[in-house]
């Protein structure tokens, strides 16, 4: 897959000059992710390290519930709830209860659902501008964020985690590393 | 510390508008990584999870070596060698050679390291400008890579090995759990 990725930022169609950097580097990111976790199984995806780590399957779901729980806070005003999210609602705070409700779902799972947050990331990205992403309002501790550092973190978190996965993919590839069965 | 990071990608004093917001981002990248790291003693820093794991240590010392290597290569037009980095250099390929190499030392040689290669970062990108990070070469199986995705990659690096320390802090601060001594 990585003939496919760019190694540019810089001016895409149909996006404004910042837009399209930040949106290089979103696909970019994207793509890694998606390397991460080509080919896994389902025991693969619902490996447990230990009774604290996250499965990588839940760490997918984590990093479209993020970008989920982002649309909504910079495109409709409103803060999602993880019971907002429907049967995706536990990867968005991890832990106990996504180690319990996200498991036995296929790759295509995640990566459809992944698609689909971003379809509707990038149709909104594309009726805005660079004006648009130097907006603020009151963020962590009531400092304030613009919507440029929303979505870069969108994508900081999720690389975050991609390190996580490369990490615990290296284990759970293992023969009788399979804590889950 | 969370008190002192700004959430907002702009412009900054003395930087172009493309660099003033890759500096923002390179800026809350490592005021994260340090945050993951702060007040971690030296048997912490060398905690192997086991024994394909790199140290903390190690990937603090590897984010600075891979910045480095970037100067190099879009500062300087040269191909650095671990060699080129005296005792830092087992960090930039990590493995087997950094686990056996880069370890005993405490926090501050880490934060200093990353500190000094930073500050020629910013020296060099404040006497550059946005046409500069647009300039392409030839980069990963030949495909053209711009300045500006070869520095993204510096911090989206970074934040891949952030994740994995923090994953790896939670464990190595358990009682027990340091492995190195």
């Amino acid at each position: 897959m990585a003939g496919e990725k760019s190694f540019l930022i810089g001016d895409l169609p149909g996006l404004t000059p910042q837009l399209g950097r930040l949106v290089s580097m979103m696909r970019y990111v994207r793509d890694t992710t998606r390397d991460a976790v080509a080919g896994l199984g389902v025991d693969e995806l619902d490996y447990l390290h230990d009774r604290e780590s996250n499965s990588i399957g839940a760490l997918l779901a984590h990093v479209a519930a993020v970008e989920e729980w982002y649309q909504a806070a910079t495109f409709d005003g409103r803060r999602l709830e993880p019971s907002d999210m429907g049967e995706w609602g536990a990867a968005l705070d991890l832990g106990e209860a996504a180690r319990r409700e996200i498991r036995g779902r296929p790759l295509d799972a995640y990566l459809i659902r992944l698609s689909a947050v971003r379809e509707r990331t990038l149709a909104e990205l594309s009726s805005r501008d660079d004006a648009w992403l130097e907006e603020r309002s009151p963020f962590w501790a009531g400092a304030p964020a613009n919507n440029h550092f929303k979505w870069f973190h969108v994508f900081e978190d999720e690389l975050n985690h991609r390190g996580q996965i490369r990490w615990l993919r290296a284990r759970a590839a293992r023969p009788g590393n399979i804590s889950n069965r």
